[in-house]
C-alpha cells in the first residue's frame, strides 16, 4: 500500500527547496540541487535502499531483488526544474518510485529483479541549455562538448560540477551497462489536458513525439498602405497568415500537433504593407515517417501559397529529434496494471520531451502519464489531486512488480 | 512654356537643403526650413510674385490678376519631409506652381484671378506628430493645443516657432478668408504604382481617401506546443491569421485598401501556443459610407471567426478621418487641360493624406497626380522623369489658367 499522505508531504517538502520564493526554481549543480539530493537520499534510505550519487550528480537508490546483483528496472524522473516552475513535473516520478519501494520494503517483498530509483540531476536544461544531462550520462550518450557550456553568469558546466564536488574527468563512470538494466519506467504528469477531459487518471505513453522546428522567412514588397492597390501587393504578412492556417490544417489532417509560436514583422508600421515576416514552426508526431510526410506536404503547400502571391519563401531547419517509441511489453504491463487497479487502460503520445528519450539508448522504456489540472505545467499553478498522486504511485508500483518486465531479456533491446 | 530644365535644377537645389547627407530630412521650424523658405522666396520673386512668410512659417508668393485684390487660386504643396525622404513629395507641387507663374510672368499674361503659390511649412508631421500644421493654419482649423506638442528633444512647437522668429500669439493671422480664395490646387507625385502600370503620366484625383485605424487584441489560451491537442486549442495567432486574410478579402471585395501593418505576439516562444496577439488595421476608401459599411461587415466577420475558435476579440479605434472629395469643377478643369495637352484624362483616389484635406475647409480643392517610379515615396529612391516633371507643371499651368475655375463663386462652397 502506498502511503499517499506521506508522498504528498514529501512533494511539498521538496518544493520548498527553491532558489526563489515565488514559484519553484531548482537548477543543476546549485545549492538547491545539493539540498534536494540529500533530502531524497534520506527518503531512499528509509525505504530500504542503498544510496549513491553518480558522477553527474544523479541521486540513485538501489533496492536489491531476490538475487544480489540482479539486473535492475530503473524507475525515476528528474529533480531539476524550469524557472518559476510547478512542484510535480519531475519530483512526482522520483518520489512515487520511492513510495513504491517503501511499500515493498515495509511488507518485506523482494522481486525477481532489482529496482533502482534515480533522481536525475537535469532534464530541463534550464541552466546550461543542453537538456537531459543526467539521463544522457546514465545512458552513455553524454556529449563531452556540454562541459564547456556556460550559464548566465559565465560558469561552465565543468566548473559547476567541480564546485558541486564532482570530477568532470570521471563522468564516463556514470554510464550503465545495458545488461544491468531491464528497462526504464517513469511516472510523469501529462502536461496536457487530455486525461482531464476524458475523466481518466492515468494512461500508458505510446511514444515520446519526434519534433522538427523550422524557421521561415517570407519576403514580399513593402509599400504605402494607402497608395498601393490590393491587386498589386506582395504582402508578406498576408502570405504568412495563409501559411499559419496551412500549418494548423496540416496538423489537424495528419492527427499530430504543429504550432507557430513566434511571428515577427520586420519594420512593421501601421501604414506600411509588410515586406518581411519571420515565423517558426514546431511540429511533433509519435511516428517519424508521419512527421516527415506532413512536413514535406506542408512545405510544398506553403511554397504554392507564396508563389501565388509573389512572395519569397525560405525555410530552414532549427532542430530535429526522432520519435522515441515506448516498448510494447512496457505498454502492455502498464495496461495490465491499470486493469488490475480497476482503471480503464488508455494510450497517449507524449508531446513534451522526457528522460526516456535518452534512456531508450540504454534499455526499453515505459511511461505513465498522470492527469494534471487544466493541462498546466512549467508554472506554479501546476496541480494534481492527492488521490491521483496516490493512484499514480500505486500504478507505478504494480508495473514495477510486473513479472512481464523480467521475461523480456534486456539483451533483446536494439541499441 | 514651362522651363523644364530650370524646374529640375530647382528641385535638385532644394533637395540639398537637408539635415542629413544620406536621404532628405527637412523638418518644420529647423535651420533647413529657414534656408528652404529663403531659396523658394528668391524663385518666387524671380517669377514676378510678391512674397511674404505667414504666421506659421508658410512661404507665400502672390501673382496679381487683371484686377488688384482679386480672389486668388491657391496653388502649392509642402516643403517639409519625412526622415530619409525623397525629393519630389511636396517640393514638386511648389516648384511646378512657381514655374507656371514664371511662364505667365515671362509672357506678361495676367489672369482674371490672382495666383498665390504656397510652400506649406509642415504636412508630414515628422517633428511634432500633428500633420498639416501649415495648411491647417491657412484654413483656419489650426488646433492651438498643437503648440504644446514637443519634438524628440523636448522642444515645444511654440518654443520652436519663437526660435524660428515667429510669434505663436499671432498664429490666427495666417488664416485666410473664404471669399479671398477661389480654390486650392496641388500637383503631387502619386506615391503609388497605378499610373506607371497604366502608362499614363497624370490623373485627376477624385478624393483623398478617408481612413480608419483600428487596434485589435485577440486573447486565446497559451499552452505547451507539444501537449495540447489541436482540437482543444484556442490559438490567438491562428485566429489572427484568419482575421488578416479577412481584412484582405474585405478590401478586395469592396474595392478599397486595407492593411495589417503591425502584428505582435505577447510572450511568443517557439514551443508555446500563442495566447495573445495584437494587430492593427488601416482601412481607406474614397467614400465614407463605403468605408463604414466595409468596417462593420469586417468586424462582424472577425467576431464570428474568433467566436468559432473560442478566442476573445477586442477592437478599438485609434484614428478616423473622413474622405475629402475633390470639387467636380476642379476635376473637370483638370480633365479638359489633359485633353488640351493631348493626354488621356484619368481619375484616381488618393490613398495618402495631403494638404488638400485641410484646405477643403476653406475652399474647393483639386489635385493632380504625377506618376513616379515604382510607386516609391518617403525614400531616397523616389523618382520621376524630367519629361514628366515638365508635363506635370504644364498641366498645372493650364488648370491655373482655366476660366472654369473662376466661374464658380467661392461663396458657393459649403464649409
Amino acid at each position: 500500500m502506498i502511503d499517499g499522505h506521506g508522498l504528498c508531504v514529501q512533494l511539498d517538502a521538496l518544493a520548498r527547496i527553491s532558489s526563489q520564493a515565488d514559484g519553484l526554481t531548482r537548477l543543476v549543480m546549485s545549492a538547491e540541487h545539493r539540498k534536494a539530493n540529500d533530502l531524497v537520499a534520506t527518503w531512499m534510505r528509509a525505504a530500504g535502499m542503498r544510496v549513491h550519487e553518480d558522477a553527474i550528480g544523479n541521486i540513485i537508490g538501489r533496492y536489491e531483488g531476490l538475487q544480489p546483483e540482479a539486473p535492475a528496472l530503473i524507475v525515476g524522473s528528474h529533480l531539476d526544474s524550469v524557472r518559476h516552475a510547478g512542484r510535480y513535473d519531475g519530483p512526482l516520478g522520483v518520489l512515487a518510485a520511492i513510495a513504491g519501494v517503501a511499500a515493498l520494503h515495509q511488507r518485506g517483498e523482494k522481486l525477481a529483479h532489482a529496482i533502482e530509483v534515480i533522481g536525475f540531476c537535469d532534464e530541463e536544461g534550464t541552466r546550461f541549455g543542453a537538456t537531459m544531462l543526467g539521463s544522457r550520462a546514465v545512458a552513455g550518450s553524454f556529449d563531452d562538448a556540454a562541459l564547456a557550456l556556460r550559464d548566465d553568469e559565465g560558469i561552465s558546466l565543468a566548473e559547476a560540477m567541480q564546485r558541486f564536488g564532482l570530477d568532470p574527468e570521471a563522468l564516463a563512470s556514470a554510464a550503465r551497462r545495458p545488461g544491468d538494466c531491464l528497462g526504464y519506467l517513469e511516472l510523469h504528469i501529462e502536461q496536457g489536458p487530455v486525461l482531464e477531459a476524458l475523466g481518466l487518471p492515468c494512461a500508458a505513453v505510446t511514444a515520446i513525439n519526434g519534433a522538427t522546428r523550422l524557421a521561415v522567412t517570407l519576403t514580399g514588397t513593402a509599400g504605402h498602405a494607402g497608395t498601393v492597390p490590393m491587386a498589386g501587393r506582395h504582402d508578406a504578412l498576408c502570405a504568412a497568415a495563409a501559411c499559419v492556417l496551412a500549418v494548423e490544417d496540416a496538423a489537424l489532417a495528419a492527427g499530430l500537433v504543429a504550432t507557430v509560436g513566434r511571428l515577427e514583422l520586420r519594420n512593421g508600421a501601421i501604414n506600411v504593407i509588410p515586406g518581411e515576416v519571420h515565423f517558426t514552426i514546431d511540429l511533433r508526431a509519435p511516428q517519424d515517417d508521419l512527421r516527415h510526410r506532413t512536413l514535406a506536404s506542408l512545405e510544398a503547400q506553403m511554397r504554392h501559397l507564396c508563389e501565388r502571391r509573389g512572395v519569397g519563401l525560405k525555410v530552414s531547419k532549427l532542430h530535429e529529434l526522432a520519435a522515441t517509441p515506448c516498448a510494447p511489453h512496457m505498454i502492455a504491463a502498464i495496461d495490465r496494471a491499470c486493469t488490475g487497479l480497476g482503471l480503464e487502460p488508455h494510450h497517449l503520445a507524449s508531446g513534451a520531451g522526457h528522460d526516456g528519450m535518452a534512456m531508450a539508448a540504454l534499455c526499453p522504456i515505459g511511461m505513465i502519464f498522470l492527469r494534471c489540472k487544466g493541462g498546466i505545467s512549467h508554472h506554479p499553478d501546476e496541480s494534481i489531486t492527492p488521490e491521483d498522486a496516490c493512484l499514480g504511485a500505486s500504478l507505478l508500483l504494480e508495473v514495477m512488480r510486473a513479472p512481464g518486465l523480467t521475461s523480456v531479456n534486456a539483451a533483446s533491446h536494439k541499441f
